[in-house]
């Protein structure tokens, strides 16, 4: 059992002022090296190269998401709690896993973790899973919680745990996760557009027999929620310029992959700490994959620069001095002509394989429960005065206006010296096919 | 000449809502990879250690120091034309390099310069101007704009640059660098002190033919600069937590140093990027120099946690997963007694050389002109409605009760194992000698 | 002709940070009686009934309302001002009229606007022409700058100034009016939802041939501030019990009205200052008009809480001491049965013609041009990077899915007593029989 | 008894976000017209023709100070409840007079309160004592709670009430009322000067044998919180024009005294609800008091514009126009010398009785506990790790440097014209010899 704090803790949080301990059990879990490698992992990546504010890490959210998911829980306490099994209200055993699985919910986040995930195969979730329940320090006080607790916890964020309102309050449309990471984000970036009403929204989130609900009062606010986020992806997510960062990350990741397959030596290209990453046909252990974090790669890059192949040296430099590719919008008409631009750029003297990319940035806003998606999301449901449900596009023509819609900016990125259109312009003359190309920052095909 | 550019850019801050560049000279610097080499060096180091939200950079500071004198300059030309020489004016010939010497004020700020500096015997401040002047990116840029620019701009940081009025915007007891970093700080942290009225502040400044003054109705304003700041040193930049953690990397990088003089093979313990800085009777290049970040630090200290010397890999651990000393304060009375408590912290099995460490923070809030001193300081003029000078603590006696009065904070630093308390605690004794030393948080030496 | 003053003068507001003054012209407006006058208008009437915080005034709504027009003005004159004729840039010499529109465009308004020109049958905007073009001392202020300055600021009130632009930025769908009013009215409130990013708006305002147009930059920054307008009439505009507040000063105005007509002594309800607006067949001068204010309102009603009718001093005293009516949602389906709701009223001793009300609030939150509307709108234009237009809704799911939809709330109200549930209720059974005609807040006509 | 409500409510707050409300007992004091009057009366008074923002009313601050009463109660019932009695600690029953103790502490403020009180030798305090045990509303609802309620409230407003903390918790040197009021005002005038860390101080607060202390690690918080309280008084409630408003009103209302003492005819003069206070030799009853408002003072301000008393009627319009009297700078030198001026302006043409004034303001921004002081003040203590405790002043050298030194600004007021320097001035000789007299905005005695 976990003993409450003599005295509560405090740490200083700029979204939420403070972040308030009171269980022993959660500050020995935020004094885990699992926990504390959180601070070392940024949680926009390359977006801070758009938005140099954005600079927060993991640790600051997760703390963020753990307080709102107390604050909430202690909310349900006072005022849902169930007096009858099967009520539908809250029960306040709940509360521990609930605010531990909020505070754990990304300890299996890496280094630019979409990219990485992307080129190694990982995934997060399963990761801060394995860390839960493996050989961790994590594990190690989780168990001394209760022996079924990492379990519990682990489950929630697998969402197979039974009870709804704990599983939608760490993962659902309108969750302690996206709630602290819009605020925090628009916080960070400076853009006004990811504030919403939290207070409102968390004094109208009831629980009920399906999971979580929000009183009808709370509509406006939740729809203000869901185009805050809309906005921030637009936004701040999709900025083409932090992606135009990104592909050039990718493809020098890439590149190193193949130089090892080209037998270049490892102990030249990675240190020990990075060299399991890219080791052939290796799944990386969680004592492993602990290890990483954006500092190594960011020493590798740097360090890259130095290397004698030409490729992954002018990437690298144009990484860390960040010299992004430009990109154009392509769309399902001009896609198929793509190989007409790379051949452009090919003409101009770069490899089309590491100097272009196609990147589409997707998001669905919004959708409502359907059963037969892939992912069937849980949908936003508003309690009316005597109980009955309704789902909030079917009472909000914002929200409908967006449901199911997904968001989509398909982009063809390319050496910004492409666009060069000087007098000493040694190009000059592939420079301006490349260029007549474009138009209103969009790929149109030439006839060939 | 720098040519303005069509259309000014903006970069979203969250502190000054945006960043104005309107000079393509600006634009060239902020691209160097000089420049861009900020993002990659943390504003307050070890104080993220304590206030989670800190993890800002010395870029953001430094574009917002730039528009800070972007605006003030903006609003001398407006207000305070010089009409003829000599009159005490502003020349408004004098913008660009007012507003360059911002930007590029910090340009030679290294990872953890404080301990870096002190273990390394460097200093940032000459290595801004060698920045400046020497074979970088930044000169260049610099000589396009005109062959003397880098020498001028290099003497503004060196504070010999003729015009005061210059000089004091950048460096002097209320300038635009201290003015952005308060309020940066403030932010980041999430602390209230380092709060002013910034607004107020820049519409009294007026340049006068000493250098720049207050008009008297902005007293306020600045008296509350001066306590924020004042503040903000207390709670905030002489945390007895994060320098816990700066004595830590302080003896952890030590020890280094320490075994490759023992004669361990420099190859095994630093990497080809940080090697110049640990080589004996080397003094380190700029570009040596402008190879270093944060990340090569915390990557070699993620690397040392599996060095073959206990000291080492225990310091390293202690820094990475955030176990930081604890302390006591010590006195001018105390100080003498130190000796007693490393004898019982090395009783206790810990080498006192690398386990202990008297950390003094010190700061002298504000202080006026004093020509006998070693660094006198430009003191903070206030000017009345008939043009008349009036130093500021001799109208303020908020501001006198802490003029020349340095803020002081000694502590003696130790390992939390000191304060063991358990049953199974194998120095049980030890502890309980070393505790009966302590009362109030402050060391009360013992008879001997 | 203005003259510039020779150091500009600000006034510290809570939205803007400073109104900045920098014209003798704008200064002798703002100190005119008439001007004075806004002060002792409250901006949103008895929306403070419900937001206590909102008790903000005209005067503050109008000065920031100029220092939009004069940010916008100013950043128009330095980057788009007209080379020659006709190239649809902006022409410098428009400044001084658009920010004496912008200062001057409410100064017609009076106490409880809405309420009074409902009853009384004025209007404000005429009123506004009429003060500008009258005998009045901003008239004069106004002459001495030009003699026909005050037509011209009457006609860009009036929206018949020729340059479209000048009108735009007064009234249109996105003004310094309702960026104003939005904003301030979020702050005083303390209800985030009218909060939007005015800053990226005023940097992507573009002046053009048709008037102004928002470059595609700027489109989410937009759609944002429609979305707020429309969730501000909603949730704070609309807000029931401020409207259960408005019914009851309309009925107990109409109740003077009538006791008057009925031959009740004009000096014995109504003082000197009052009498003009309730005399039969009299159309308020300039001169008695601008006597009114919202202290003269309060004080005859705290003063008819002791006239002998009994159903004025009942709703007197119901205003005052915040004793709003109750109300439910009714429809077009419910309406034709209103008066099923008005006989039961009846039944437990109140007089429908005083104690209910029907109210039905309206917005239209936007809407493109429509060349047959009775009152067209101007439509929002996005510029896209070759110059050419489209329309807002065009491109914004968003904004599609609210364009040309009203938003409607219609409500009927009644007195709390019809709620009334106890054991010593006289009108038990009527109170019951009321309550059964609703279910979820809404009418539900019974069977007759 | 107080029942809890089933669900609170909550008032939508600008600086506390909510007001919680969740016993019907207050819920029921907020519906009393007694309370609701508090809507009609400012918090600031004349301070609004200076800071536009700040147009507040004392209901807003009364809920205010009640939910930090309330916020803080809840704290100390979870904290530091009372285990023995005599133990120092906090009694859960005490939370119900203290947060209705700090919803009721302003109600019995009136209209302009200083100028007021001051010229009809009412006090607000004893009549906020008068309002909960006279013949009222609030009497009534406290009554239902305990017979014995109402006289337990007035006595902790009365500072009679034997548990200090409670008192202290209402008044004392760092109250709620305080803290609520500099927060508010800040917020409301835009002024940054008034913000403190509120949070961090509540944190900190803790119930003590004496009455209410702060733990040391609070000290930097309670500073800010008295320098800001300082700046607040200099930079706003001190501010030269609104007091040149506020003797413009204390002539005016002063001029209808003596009209009325020279016989003119009251109901000419006054109406009903003011009548009482101009009434000779009449001590206001609750009854009469509790009708004044705001309202009615300037709807009588606007109607003597037109009474034929030259002075009365003048003096009208300059209040409420805005044409504050100027002022400069009087000391303990020049003050004897004030005739020399007044004589001036009589030569000007104007009475000096009601066209001059000396005021004075004055503030002790925090003191010690003098037991020989005609009011001691209840000083702030720090409580150290060990449990003693050590006064602000005695470890804050800031607020060392202003205790027990008042701020005092002397002015002597005069009406604008005597500035006046134009060609066409009737009495140009005068206004020289006046502006002679003056220097650097302070008054320096002519020889005689």
């Amino acid at each position: 059992m976990s003993e409450k704090l003599a005295h509560e803790k405090v740490l200083r949080d700029p979204i939420h002022q403070f972040i308030h301990i009171q269980d022993q059990l959660v500050l020995d879990l935020i004094n885990t090296p699992e926990f504390q490698r959180l601070r070392r992992v940024e949680q926009l990546g390359v977006t801070a190269f758009v938005f140099h504010g954005a600079v927060h890490d993991r640790f600051g959210h997760s703390v963020g998401a753990y307080e709102l998911a107390r604050r909430i829980t202690d909310y349900f306490n006072q005022y849902y709690q169930s007096q009858t099994e099967g009520d539908g209200l809250w029960n306040p055993e709940e509360q521990m896993v609930t605010i531990v699985a909020a505070l754990l919910h990304d300890v299996g986040h890496g280094a630019f973790s979409h990219t990485f995930e992307h080129l190694f195969n990982t995934n997060h979730e399963m990761m801060t899973q394995a860390i839960i329940t493996g050989d961790t320090e994590i594990n190690r006080v989780l168990q001394s919680y209760s022996p079924d607790f990492p379990n519990k916890v682990a489950s929630v964020i697998a969402k197979t745990y039974p009870n709804q309102q704990v599983v939608q309050l760490i993962s659902s449309q309108l969750d302690v996760d996206r709630m602290d990471y819009l605020l925090r984000d628009a916080y960070y970036t400076g853009a006004a557009y990811g504030e919403f009403d939290i207070d409102r929204i968390m004094r109208t989130m009831k629980p009920c027999a399906t999971g979580i609900g929000f009183d009808i009062s709370g509509m406006h606010a939740v729809e203000d929620y869901i185009v805050s986020r809309y906005q921030m992806y637009l936004q701040v997510y999709f900025h083409p310029v932090s992606r135009g960062m990104e592909v050039i990350l990718e493809h020098l990741l890439g590149r190193v992959k193949e130089l090892l397959v080209e037998g270049h030596n490892p102990s030249d290209l990675v240190g020990p700490l990075l060299a399991p990453v890219f080791e052939a046909d290796h799944d990386l252990t969680v004592q492993e994959y602990l290890r990483l974090d954006d500092n190594l790669f960011m020493t590798a890059i740097n360090g890259w620069q130095d290397y004698p192949d030409q490729i992954l040296s002018d990437l690298s430099s144009r990484f860390l001095n960040r010299k992004p590719f430009k990109s154009i919008q392509i769309n399902e008409q001009s896609a198929p002509y793509i190989d007409e631009l790379e051949q452009v750029v090919k003409d101009a003297g770069f490899d089309p394989i590491y100097y272009t990319a196609q990147n589409d940035a997707y998001d669905l806003p919004y959708d409502d429960y359907k059963p037969t998606a892939k992912k069937p999301r849980t949908q936003i449901d508003l309690i009316l005065g005597d109980g009955s449900h309704r789902e909030l596009s079917d009472l909000s023509a914002l929200v409908a206006s967006i449901k199911g819609r997904a968001s989509l900016d398909q982009r063809f990125f390319f050496p910004k010296e492409m666009l060069n259109n000087g007098p000493d312009d040694l190009f000059s003359q592939v420079h301006q096919n490349f260029r007549s190309l474009i138009k209103n920052d969009t790929f149109i095909p030439g006839e060939r």
